[in-house]
């Protein structure tokens, strides 16, 4: 094979499929079942050249993909797969790194501990907190509720009803009872409804899934250090806004957590997958997590394996791109765009506001806003129907006050004032 | 930023990366901490240009890399990043994916249940078998074991002395209680000892880790049958090999699993991470982890939502590396790889066999070899530890019999004849 030649071919294609992807449909327009029926049922008996996967990569894959790297992808959270972690992801992959020990892969071990201190400063973190890489933030909350069932010895967990269902699905998977604490109006946790006698951990959220409403963590905090209950904070998506300063008041209270999950992969211009998952307490998380077989055991001395603190034994280099990532960005590139992210969704949101029949439907800390067509759910639902038909915009919905809500997140790198005005123009047309 | 220029760059480091690493040492020859000490504690203010990366990659890095990719990477599992599979990670990185829903991925979720098919043609699974992919085994036996619990409402977990740390780990992460089996001379479960009325899960193994072993899946299946015991196989190893039907014997029994997981990033030349998880009871799967919130409610009708099978929401687009590489080796490409580490394997077992000193300590069913030089565990333990720092092979060890034993695997597409001498030379030499 030649590696070489392939690889200049992909990064080609590579090169060229961002360059053109805002020309592209963002939503798939296909029907379930096309895209499979296109392909054969078994697998080729004998080797076929690299530049075939190109060729049907265009011709047959690339109608059903959804483009996440379309500058007009505005739902759930827009992401940004960034040139320089794309790149050091073909790095990772050659290098082919598995880290469960520090000896298997010392510099993707220490690498993993360097960018996430690196990123806990950014973000204002206090120093000395330990932090690794999950692969999602579902990963990394499942891990929070393990140690904090090991360290506390209960077995309840505690949300609001707007914590992402990840909380939800692993208390279902760990078999703990899940317990749902009320929002106030704007769909922050209530902290004074919260009692913690018998409970092992609160998820509060910093940037919900549905609003980026904040709960209050301080308040949160006070309840759970008086309880003796773990403190988990999703920041799965605002975390990373916390590199500009203006906007730490989010975190008020969060140095007081056990536990906090950021997603490097939401907002910090890191392509899947970059959970990164601090720890105020890591002897009790490696007492929960550490397990090694005799065939794990090294002489090394004063060395720290990372799969003693999750729950994966195996691990991706995938702090190499995160490396690249904050290098090739900076501190002031990386707010640069989380301000511009924000003054767009500033904009839409005053444009919505502005115009008679449409509503704005919660408060907008961040870079998502919540909207709605006044009159039916059903006028709502059509609307979003249509825009992703249109393959001009995507977007996503939600529920508030029992209400069919739109939602639109900005956090594509490549979106531009004109990609927002066109949703907008799309949206108030269909409306 | 130049990404196409960047790309070229990263593309040739890659390229002469591969090139050179088997004259690279292959365990890395750093103390702790010294990779870090030389990396600066904050991340920059103003951003880098991306061949900062690759110098630094070069210069500060690769010193600490403990070369997996290496010919001569003889430890735990040795494993292929194959060069398809590194450049479909590029492409999947560049797509950015996330494929929690049909929506969001059609083509990754229907190329990930096709190539899941692929590979249970290729190893002889029974059709119909639902497919998905994990990151690791670790979280495929964590995903089987809580798909066990939710079906049979039973809190027990019992495997061999030889299975995989995973499933302890598994156990003690969900709460639940662990059961070790005794096994047989020849290191396989003694499922005549299997007593299994309040049991959930048995964890069977095809290719255990120490000696790759394989447990009697068939009888164990009669046992599980008769107990309405959930049967998860661990072939994350030896599961590959059954590409080659002559190998098909360690496979008896396994179509009357629950669930199964083969690692395509240990044995089928896939990078990490791309662990396969099948199971013949799709529904009790998704029943154990579907859990669908408004925000991720869709209209569309017919479709099939990985993360409702799963642990994690968010999915990166793995299977588009397995596709590469089923295709770019074909089934003659897998079946020679395979059969020509196992040909490496049998001379390495011949040269220990025939040497007067060294005895062999286990069958050897694959790729993996077991072996020691007489005498106390301290020449061991001292030959493994002089040829790995002498940076010429990378081995590990396990205990057998409470004895310390070394282990060799051979797994890279990379390793050839001289390869597997050279290693004996070198332990030769030593002991």
């Amino acid at each position: 094979m030649t590696f070489r030649e392939d690889g200049y071919r992909a990064v080609d294609w590579a090169a060229d499929y961002l360059e053109r992807v805002g020309e592209l449909p963002v939503m798939a327009q296909v029907k379930p079942g096309e895209i499979r029926a296109r392909l054969p049922e078994s697998p080729p008996d004998s080797p076929e050249p690299f530049e075939a996967i190109l060729r049907d990569l265009d011709e047959i894959l690339l109608p059903g993909i959804t483009h996440w790297q379309h500058p007009r992808f505005f739902a759930y959270f827009a992401v940004t797969g960034s040139e320089p972690g794309i790149l050091a992801e073909l790095l990772a992959a050659t290098l082919n790194s598995v880290g469960f020990l520090w000896r298997t892969a010392p510099a993707s071990t220490e690498l993993e501990l360097l960018v996430c201190d690196w990123v806990a400063q950014l973000i204002g973190l206090p120093s000395g907190w330990h932090g690794h890489i999950e692969d999602t933030a579902s990963t990394s909350t499942l891990a929070a509720l393990i140690a904090a069932r090991h360290t506390t010895g209960r077995n309840v967990v505690v949300c609001s009803e707007h914590a992402h269902s990840a909380a939800d699905k692993a208390a279902r998977m760990l078999g703990m009872e899940l317990r749902k604490v009320s929002s106030d109006e704007a769909f922050r946790m209530r902290a004074d409804e919260l009692e913690l006698d018998d409970v092992a951990v609160v998820v509060a959220t910093v940037g919900t899934t549905s609003t980026t409403s904040v709960d209050p963590v301080a308040a949160i905090a006070d309840r759970c250090a008086a309880a003796g209950t773990w403190l988990h904070v999703d920041a799965a998506y605002a975390g990373s806004a916390m590199v500009c300063p203006e906007l730490r008041w989010a975190f008020e209270g969060v140095d007081r957590a056990d536990s906090l999950v950021v997603n490097a992969h939401k907002w910090l211009f890191t392509p899947m997958d970059c959970s990164l998952l601090w720890t105020s307490r890591p002897d009790d998380f490696r007492a929960a997590f550490s397990l090694v077989p005799e065939f794990l055991r090294t002489t090394d001395e004063g060395v720290l394996n990372l799969s003693e603190f999750g729950p994966a034994l195996g691990r991706r280099f995938r702090s190499l791109k995160l490396w690249a990532v904050l290098r090739c960005y900076g501190r002031e590139g990386l707010q640069a765009r989380i301000r511009e992210a924000i003054r767009l969704a500033e904009l839409f949101e005053g444009w919505v506001g502005d115009e008679p029949g449409w509503e704005l439907c919660a408060p907008r800390p961040f870079s998502v806003v919540c909207f709605r067509r006044e009159g039916p759910d059903e006028v709502n639902e059509a609307i979003l129907d249509r825009a992703n038909r249109s393959g001009e915009i995507f977007l996503s919905h939600t529920k508030l006050n029992d209400r069919y809500v739109l939602r639109l997140a900005i956090g594509s790198d490549r979106t531009t004032e004109d990609d927002v005005r066109r949703a907008w123009d799309v949206l108030r047309d269909l409306g």
